[in-house]
This record gives structure tokens, C-alpha cells and sequence, in this order.
């Protein structure tokens, strides 16, 4: 398999720029594979497309230039100032392939759509390329109502013939992949392609997509920790979560509507995982001073035999976009897979990748992983 | 199934107690089961003996009585101490059942273990019970060495003839439960069953044994988040790990030469699940202020994708008599079960309780829970 | 100096009953002096009242007995079980002390106020006390807005002939006091005597009071570690608090409104510190499960030589009742010793014990310190 | 005043090669004074020496340059890898003054102490110093023996003179840097010029000195946190310490002869603070991965009113060498003014900066602080 595509949504944030970084290092030789999951002998195992031949394109809304912003992250501490130095040129490159972004009030979603459909199928040919995915790394959104035209395909396109706009951001990025039989990775919590008109797309037109909301720290920690307590018959009384950070992703999720969809899918998985709800704040705070740094403190109360009280807390600090990023690769090459063998809809085996995994409840780390190595193993077969 | 004693080598010590103690309270219903693996419905499954009939005896070198154990233990918090008030005349009979355990330079050790396998066959037929399961929660020994009249049965044999000592005071008992044909559980870090010759006689005899050193807090964490790195491709590069308890078992491990069996099993099974041996120091200290509990804490570094460091910590605030007693229970009643089923020598699938799990290279928790789980259905069906 | 009485407001909460059960335990010789400052001999100099004759009564509007509010406590691990079972008898003959405490609705706050200063007078008649000191421990109030009732005690007194109720709850009690020529220490962060008009009205009776919001844990830690990075000349980026706690507090921060008092004293004291704003959110969390405890976390991060950034964490797990307890017999005795060398409205030196320290800018722990210890001699001495 | 020198002992190591660089970016308005307590009015109203005129040099017995080791630094994150770059030819000025340092077993030490004198001498003479202030910022050497040599100066010139070498490595120096007149700082836990022999001397030259063993981190925390728990009449029940760190420091540190050096100054503030010994293990483990960063935890254990124990705990996360070098130059600064005003022997009031103060067993933080600024405040003066 060869020439696939990375089309990112939000292609000068932080997770797209690390991506970036990161691909074109790695096909330089100047890194290695730490944090890639594809690179387990377990996933490979499903014949995954290189990386040598990837293209990265995308959208974005926001002045710059990729090359800037690896400065400022390396900067930050993201990666060594050196890639961001050596890489320049291609990432100039790169940035040359990124278009402006969908913005709100020029012209309905109807045209916005067929716009971005046909920067998609431009991209595809201009670089030969067998497919591309398209990767929401855009900030979160508030999670999307209830609204009567989202709710059927046939509801949603006459709502876009009348010119009305009904579509989250996200979902009509998803909305216009999925026309361009593009698959695609949910990796925010943003809507996205989980409306059921956009997601009934999917199907239709035979695309699978993977999503949402990556786990990349305290609630991949929460993923193990949490079966832990539940084989053990230990019973969790409450869990306290407080995540305060620093970077892009902080500033968006101080505004509590942005948040609400993020507190929504860290909490989700907990109680299924435990078999009942558990009590306990879930904090994510804006400190401006960390930068891409997150720290995260969770205090966990629990109750053992006769009823003794004890404590397990942890404290995570990681840097989200360096989290991120090998995520983002592993995604694009798993669904470029899925699209491949022709699986289509959201693939519940890349569960493992994410706090509110599509078309699963299955949360616990270990169940997640056996899913996606069986995944993989018939994806090698060549049969999902 | 009925009729199951438990014989304890160690009968008043912290664990014994608080065992006996939190059986009888479930047995009168004034407790319940959490922290009991065995109540799980996938544990369930392999058709456990109940705890209502079951005896407790066992032998002891130390001096006291269970019920001012009981007393001591609950006014350090390990179990409330009206339970130790209500249950007092039970423990008074319980204490009458214990015998004085084997006291160094009295005698040859094969008077020593022909004493022990008649104390315990007479246990088990004053009280008519199928079967009796000996538990070793004395104090850890040092690790054995390489000694000859070990390696063999028939070395050991002719050694004990010869009026030698050869054996370590854990192995004397466990020889002398499997010549009485009882099953063993070995829930120390000492050598009891695990010596080449011991081991052999288990075999010989047709009675199975589990063991050693159950993990009861750091260590059953490290099992769940070694295997979340190592799942992730995030490279771990130091682990370094303190543990400050206070009890019985914090004084003897003030003892370099017996911790070194402690300390040898717990840090067994991170470069197992790692794959790749871990820098970073592993303290087990005595700080008496803290009484049955421990704080144990542990700093995690890694390296992610581009090289970028990041670390977690995590603090573990347990008692550790409370989180051993229901794993006593749920292995006596697994044992017991594994013997009625005919199963002899360690039973691999009891890995998911330890540190240094017997026959099984296996120490990722998610892993050893599959395979108990898979070992309790075939148990269910009489078929192991 | 003989006969001191201690009124409560909110005399059968927790810390009301805590300090209540320390009293009667010391002065039986059940207990020791741990916690007490006014036992340090620095302090001690002061020549404060004996324990021995205090006499202990108090308004409460909740129902029950404080015989059963010391059960629940010491169940909760406040204090052993058997204090509140010896003490028994003693705390029935308190709870007869207690009286009814002013409900909304019931009358003017004129009436309200002639009922509670004619109970002060009462008490301190009936048991020929010298002087009765009023403490609020009753649930924390919202800040008082800006009135102009509670401008001045002209225009408070004009506004209750007039058949008005301008003042908050705690400044009613804090009036009445006053009137009765009574002392008075604000415990918690309720607006109580610093309206202008009751802050008034303690000088024009010439009464001494201490306040308030008492610093008992998290913000303790803070009056030491900020002056650390002070005087090291080290750069506070951001700090961050997560206060978790489950009990009567606890529920009454969990609105917004109530918590505004506690957040803001909170915030308080590390500016001022410092000399600079600093970042980072201030959460206070009701979590049921964890009782009468509290568990913090602080997330420190500052910037060293050449801008190297660096971060400390800590966590405190506190029982608050047992720790407000001790502090609340120190400031009853230094404010009757207060009374008896005449001092009169807020006393600056009693800073140390306090997160918003009335008539004081003064935060750091060691400052306040000296101040009291500076205090406490000229008391001795009989002059302050 | 003008016309300072610092000599470093150990000059190409982690603390001087910061405090070089430092010092070269402040004078070149490429860095600000964070960390430097010399800089705070309190502290500068001493009158202290400009770091303007300030020239380097010193002994080193270890290979390289002071531009390659700054590289290494700043790749670790000690300081902004653009320093390094900018300031390279100042830095290799630098190392033109470096001297190679005593090494064992060339010649008698009677030889080698005059050769540093002479070479003290001889740097103070070429750049026309007012004064030269040697700094011992090499590895850290086992505590001195009770050798009758070292116990008093005439016995100390008589074996030098009968070619024995009685001295420490670090006392040598001291021995030379008094003989030539030097201020010195022990920085180290070396034993330096505290060996009463060498002590001695520094009052028959009239020079003054600084030490030993600088607080930088836990230990810091320490002397505020100790004081809050005595102040507030706290019993601290156990205290443990745990420090993991990678950089030079540590790997000397990893031998236990060393490390008892700094065990025992650690562990001195703590119980004259608390004034009563402490239970707990203080451990210091060399964990490579760790490089300049050094990680502690502190379990603190106390008990409060009515006995209830509760308990803190903290996790530090610093940059050893950055938190030192700016405190080298307070140091300089301040012992050079010392000089200037004529103290002589072991200045008491500089106890702030020292976990083993030398002539004074103050250990408290903020004492220290009040102590050190008085001094400043005389210093100003003219009169100390």
C-alpha cells in the first residue's frame, strides 16, 4: 500500500504542528518510534501503510506558519529546538499546502462544504495519493444539540439546500470528508462525525472513520487504574480528577461550554468501567504559566475488607502535544488500513485510542488493546 | 463441597488475625465481602467452596492471644474495633485451636516436620473436614541458598534422616502440609514450597499450592501501569520506588537479609512487563510510627515521542493487613477447589495474586486475570 | 484570672463538639496538650486562664444532642471512640446549656438580638463567670454586601428600631455580643464583627475580638512555603489549590455563594506575600465520602536562575475538626486575657491564627509569630 | 567597593560552570537576578560588591572545557541552550584561568597548599583584586576522622612539615586559600575548614568564611515546614525523605562514604527545630536517568488534638545547579563584603544559606532570614 494523505483540521495547532515535526523526523531518520503504537509488533501486525510516503495538508484559521509555531513549541520543551531548526524547509513546504479554514458567516455550510470537498479530492490527485485522512485536531466544541435537522441525512441536506447552517464546525468538516470519501479521526471531543445525519454518511458512502477525544493522560490512566480496582473487588468511593494546563487546548476549555464536552467523555468511562457511579469533582483548569504542559493530580478513595478506608493518588505531568502526536500517526495509518480492507462507519476496535471510543463501551485499557490486536491480526488477514 | 480448615503458619500474626477476624464477621453478617476476588462472578464460576464452614487453626511462636491481636489491629484502624468486641468469644475458641509453631534447637527437623504433619492431620480429622489448607503469613526469610540436600527429594530425605537441618522454617511446614496431603498457599516472599525438593514432593503427593508473596498495593499497581506504557510505546526510563511501613512485617524487613526476598520479587516483574531492565531504586523502610499501614510512592520517568521526558508519581495509602486477608481467603477457597479437581503442583493461574508467581512468567494484572478467569470456568465444569 | 465561659455559635457542629470533647478530656487528664499553642511557653507567658474552670454553652439551630454529634465524630476518626463514651455525662450537662439559635422569620432582629444578649448575660450571671466568649463556628456565610445599614452604628441601630434586617447572621450574634460586653473570636469567614457598624460598636463597648476564617491546613502551608520563595528570591508563576472535603464545610461551601467568603480570605494572604498577583484556580469540592477530612493539593510552579522553571506539590490530609479544635481554646483564652488587660476591637497579633487577619496585613506564619509571641509578653506583663 | 574574584574549587562542574554563565549573562543584560537573594533590599542594603567587575577562575582536576560542559548543561534544561552559544568566548576566557586542581599522590601537601596559595596569589596580583573569594563547589568528601594532626594548627604546620597529608582535599584548600588571605564558602559538605586546625587559622589570618552545605532544595523545606508543625504544637511523629537525582552530584552521592557527609547535615536541622529526634529514613539514591533535575519526597506523619494522626506530604522538582549558583554568588558577595569590613572566622548570620551553619545552630528559615538581615543592615553600617 502506498500514498496516503494526513489532511488535518487545525493543521497550525499544536498536535497537527508535533505531528508534522514528527513525521518529517522520523522519515529523516533524526527520531525514532517512541510513543507509536503502530510500531508494536501487535499492530503492525496489520499491514500498515509507511510513513514514507505521506503527505500532510490541511486547514486552518489562525495566522502563521507552521515553521513559527515548531519554533515556539520547542521553545515550550515539546521537542529539541534542533528539528525545528533542520526541518524548516519542509515544514515551509508544508505550510504551503495548508488552506484557510472554514470560517463562520462567508456563505452557507452548503457551499463551505462543497468547497472543502473539493480541496480534498484536489489534494488526493495533485499528489497521486490512494487516500487521505482527515484529522480533527481543531479546538473542542460544545457538544451539539438536539437539533431535528442533524438527526437523519436526508434532514441535514435539505436543511443545506435551504441555506440554513445547522452544522457544528467539526461536523461539517466530517460532513465534507465523507462526500470526498475521505476516512477520517475524530481526535477531539468536538461533534463532529458522530451527529447521526454525518455518521450515517459514513456508511453510505463506505468510509470508516475512528473516534473521539484521544486519551493521552490522566484518563489513560484512570483506564487502568480503575479495572485494577474493580478485579481486586475494591470499591472506589469517590474519584477527584483536577487537570490544569497551559496550552491552546487550556484556553479553549476555560470556556465551560468548550468544556462541557471534555468533562462529558473523561467522565463516561469510570463508571462503566466500576459498575457504578462514583462521586468526585472533574477539574480542567486554564494556568497560562504551563505552557503545553499538563498536570494532572487525581486522589483516589477507596474501601477494602471491613470496610477500612484508604487512598491511591497520582500526579501525571506530561506534555499533551508530544502525547498527541504519535496518536494522530497511529490513527492515520490504522484507518488508512480500515479504509484499505473496506471497513466503513466508526471501528469500535480503535476504541483503545480514545476516552469516548465510537460504536463501544468498552473502557478498560486491557480490553481495549485485545480488541485492537485482534483487529489487527484479521486486518493482516486482510479480512475485518 | 464442605468441610475446609485453614491452618495458619502464623496464626496470631496481623494477616492471620485479620483474617480470622473478617471471616467470622462475614460468617455472623456483620461484614461484607469487599476486597474478596472470589466473590466476583467470573471467580465465582469455579464453584468455591462456602466460607460458612470453615475452621481455622494454626501454629505460633509468638506469644498472646487472638482476641488482644484483634484488639491491637483495630485500634490502629484496620478493622472497626466493635467487631473485635462482638467477635471475642469466637476468637477465644479460634485461639484455643493454635498450636506452638517450630522454635529453632528443639529437636531434628524431622521430628520438627513429623510433629507439624500429625498437628495437622489431627486438625483435619477431629473437625472432619475434606480438606485443610495451610497458609504461611509468618514473618519473611531470607531467600535459600544453593544447598544440595534442597535440590532433590531424595537429597532432602536423606538429610532430614541424617538429623540435618537443611530446610528453611517456611519449607519444614510445607513439607510437612504436603506430606499430610494438604494444599499450600505461600503468600510470603520465603522459600516454603518453592525449594527444588519441596516442590517435588508437592507433585509427588497430588496437591497443588500457589504461591508467592501477594501483591497487595505497590507492587499490583505497578502491574497495571507497567503494562499501560509498555502498551503505549512510551519508553520508561527510571522507576524508582519507596515503601514505608510500619507493622510486624516493616520490623522483620528492616533486616537486609530479609528483605532481599522481598525486594528480589517485587522489582521481578516491571522488567518482565517492560522488557527491558528499569534504573531506579526500590526501598522497603521501617518508620514504627505508622502502624499497619503503608505509604508507599513511586516516581515513574519516561520518554516520549521526540525524546520528550515527562513523569508520573503516584502515592498508595493502604493497610496492609486489610488488603491481604480477603486475597487469604479467596485463595484458600481456590485452592481448596483446585485440590478437589485433582490439580497438583502450582497452579500457574494463581499468578493474578502475586508478586513472584509460581510457574508463570506472567505479571501484567490484565493478563493474569484472563487466565484465572479462563481457569475458573474449567474449574466450574470439574475440569482443570 | 478564674471563670471563663465559652459561648458557641453553632455549638453542636463539628468543631464545636471537638473542642468541647478536648476540654472535658484534658481536664479529666484523658488528653494532652497537643495542637495547643497556648500551651507553647512563648505563648503561655501571656498568663492565660486555666482550662479548668471554663464553662461551655452556645446557640445551635440544628436538632440532636452533642453526646450524638461526638459519636458520629469519633466514628468518623476525629477522635477515639472512647472519649465520647467516658465523656458522656459531662457532654449532656453542656447540651442543657445550649440554646435555640436565631432562625430567619422569627421576629426582628432587635427582638433576636435582645434574646441572645440576655441569654449571654444569663449564662455569665448563673455561673459567675468573669467574662463568657462568644466564638462562631456555625456554617460560613456570604460576604456582606455593601449596605447602608452596616455603614455605621448609627445607621445599624436606626435600621433595627425601624424593624429591619440589615445585618448577616454571624454579625447579628457578633452585635449581641458586643452589647453584652462580651469578646468574641470569628472563626470562620462570615462577615460577623467586621461590618463597620459592629466593628464600632466593639470599641465603643471597649471589647477585644480575634478573626478571622481561621487558618487550619492548605493556607497554614501557604504562610510558610510563599515567604520561602521570598526570601530565596524565587519567581511564583502559578499555584494552584484543590480542596477536597466532605464534611458540614464542606456542604455548605459547595454553594457558591457561601464558598465566595472562604475563596476570597483564601487567595488572600499569598499576594500579599509574594508582593504579586499570582495565577492559578482556588477549588474548594464537596466530596461526602471523605468526612470529617480533607485532602488538599498544591501545585506550585516557579522560575529560578535563568528562568529555569521548577515546581513543588504537596498534599495535606487533615482532620479539620481536630485541627480547629486546639486553636479555638488558644483564642478563647487569649481573647479573655485580652478582655482582662483591656484591650478593645480587633487585635492584630491574634493574626497567626487567622487567613484574613483583622486589623493586620501580615501573612506569613513567622511574622505573625513573633507578633503574638511579642504580644503574649507585654500580656504577661499587663500591658499590651 | 570593587575588585572581586571567585576562585572555585571543582570549576568546570555543574554549580560553578551555572554560576559562570550566570554571572557572564547577567553582566551582559542577558539574564535577570530570579534566585538571587543578594538582589533583595534587605539583603543589598549591606552594601554589597557589584558582579560587574567580578573575574572567574579556579582549580579543576577533571578534563574539558567550561563552553562544553555549559552545552551539556543547557541540553539538560539548566539554562537556554542560546547562552551557551552566545556567551562561548567568554567562557573560554574563562577557562584560560582554570588551574589544574591537587591531585593524590603528586608531591606532599605541604607542596600542593603552597602551590594554591601561590597561584591565589598570583590571580589576585595579575587582575588587580581587592579580594579573591575561593568557592568549594567539588564533590562532596566522607567526614574527616578525629586525627590528632587536624586539632590544632601547630599540630597541623608540624605534620606538613614532617610531610604528612592529614588534610581532607577540601581542607587543603581552605588551608591555602586562609593562608593567602582568602575569604572562603564552603559550599559542600566537605569538611573544608571546618577541621579545627584549619578553622583556627582562618581567625589568625582575620579572614571570614561561609558554611557549609547549601540548602537549595527539601532540606530548604524543611526549615519552614518544621517550624510551622513547633509553632503550631504539632507532634511530628515520623518524617521520611526520599532524594533522587542524576547529576555529578548524585553519582558521588551513590557511594555511601560520601553520602554520609550530607546524610548527617541533612538530617541535623530537622530535630533541633523540632527539638526532639524524628523517626524516618533520609535516603539519597543516584538515578542517572535523572541528570540535573532532582526529585524529593517528604512523608510527613503527625498527630494533633486528642491524638489524631494525620499527615503531609510533598514532591520537589528542581534544578540542582540552578538553584545553587545564584546563592554562590550571594555568597561571594556577601563574604567579600565580610572581608571588607573586617569579620573574621565563620560568619554566623550567613546560617540562611547552609544546611549545617557554621558557629550557629539556628536552622529555622525565617531566624535565619531575621539574622541575616540584621547583619545586612550592619553591614550597611560599616560595623558588624
Amino acid at each position: 500500500m502506498s500514498g496516503v494523505g494526513i489532511w488535518f483540521i487545525g493543521a497550525r495547532g499544536s498536535v497537527a504542528t508535533t505531528t508534522t515535526v514528527g513525521l518529517l523526523a522520523i522519515r529523516s531518520r533524526l527520531a525514532g518510534h517512541t510513543g507509536m503504537v503502530s510500531e508494536l509488533p501487535e499492530v503492525a501486525a496489520a499491514g500498515l501503510p509507511s510513513l514514507d510516503g505521506v503527505v500532510v495538508g490541511g486547514h486552518e484559521v489562525a495566522e502563521g506558519t507552521l515553521g513559527k509555531r515548531a519554533e515556539e513549541l520547542s521553545a515550550g520543551g515539546v521537542f529539541p529546538p534542533a528539528l525545528a531548526t533542520v526541518l524548516a524547509g519542509d515544514l515551509t513546504a508544508a505550510d504551503e499546502r495548508i488552506r484557510p479554514g472554514v470560517a463562520a458567516g462567508h456563505g452557507t455550510q452548503r457551499e463551505a462544504a462543497d468547497r472543502v470537498e473539493a480541496e480534498l479530492r484536489a489534494f488526493r490527485d495533485e499528489h497521486g495519493l490512494d487516500r487521505v485522512v482527515v484529522v480533527d485536531v481543531s479546538s473542542t466544541e460544545p457538544p451539539a444539540g438536539d437539533v431535528p435537522a442533524l438527526a437523519t441525512l436526508a434532514a441535514l441536506e435539505a436543511a443545506l439546500d435551504a441555506g440554513e447552517s445547522p452544522l457544528p464546525g467539526s461536523s461539517l468538516y466530517a460532513y465534507a470528508a465523507f462526500r470526498a470519501g475521505c476516512p477520517y479521526v475524530a481526535f477531539t471531543p468536538s461533534p463532529g462525525p458522530r451527529v447521526p445525519a454525518v455518521s450515517a454518511l459514513a456508511l453510505e458512502q463506505g468510509v470508516p472513520w475512528a473516534g473521539s477525544d484521544a486519551k493521552t493522560g490522566e484518563t489513560l490512566v484512570k483506564t487502568v487504574l480503575g479495572p485494577m480496582f474493580a478485579m481486586r473487588a475494591l470499591k472506589v468511593r469517590s474519584w477527584s480528577s483536577v487537570n490544569l494546563l497551559g496550552g491552546g487546548d487550556g484556553q479553549t476549555l476555560a470556556d465551560p461550554d468548550n468544556a462541557a464536552s471534555k468533562i462529558a467523555t473523561k467522565a463516561n468511562g469510570l463508571e462503566s468501567i466500576l459498575g457504578h457511579p462514583v462521586d468526585g469533582p472533574l477539574h480542567i483548569d486554564y494556568v497560562p504559566d504551563l505552557g503545553d504542559w499538563k498536570t494532572a493530580w487525581d486522589l483516589v478513595s477507596f474501601e477494602g475488607f471491613l470496610g477500612t478506608r484508604m487512598s491511591m493518588q497520582f500526579t501525571w505531568s506530561g506534555c499533551d502535544s508530544s502525547l498527541a502526536a504519535p496518536l494522530v500517526l497511529d490513527l492515520v495509518r490504522l484507518v488508512a488500513r480500515a479504509h484499505e480492507v473496506g471497513a466503513s462507519g466508526p471501528v469500535p476496535e480503535f476504541g483503545f485510542f480514545f476516552k469516548d471510543p465510537a460504536a463501544s463501551d468498552v473502557h478498560a485499557l486491557s480490553r481495549q488493546w485485545d480488541a485492537l490486536v485482534s483487529w489487527c491480526e484479521r486486518a493482516g488477514r486482510g479480512a475485518v
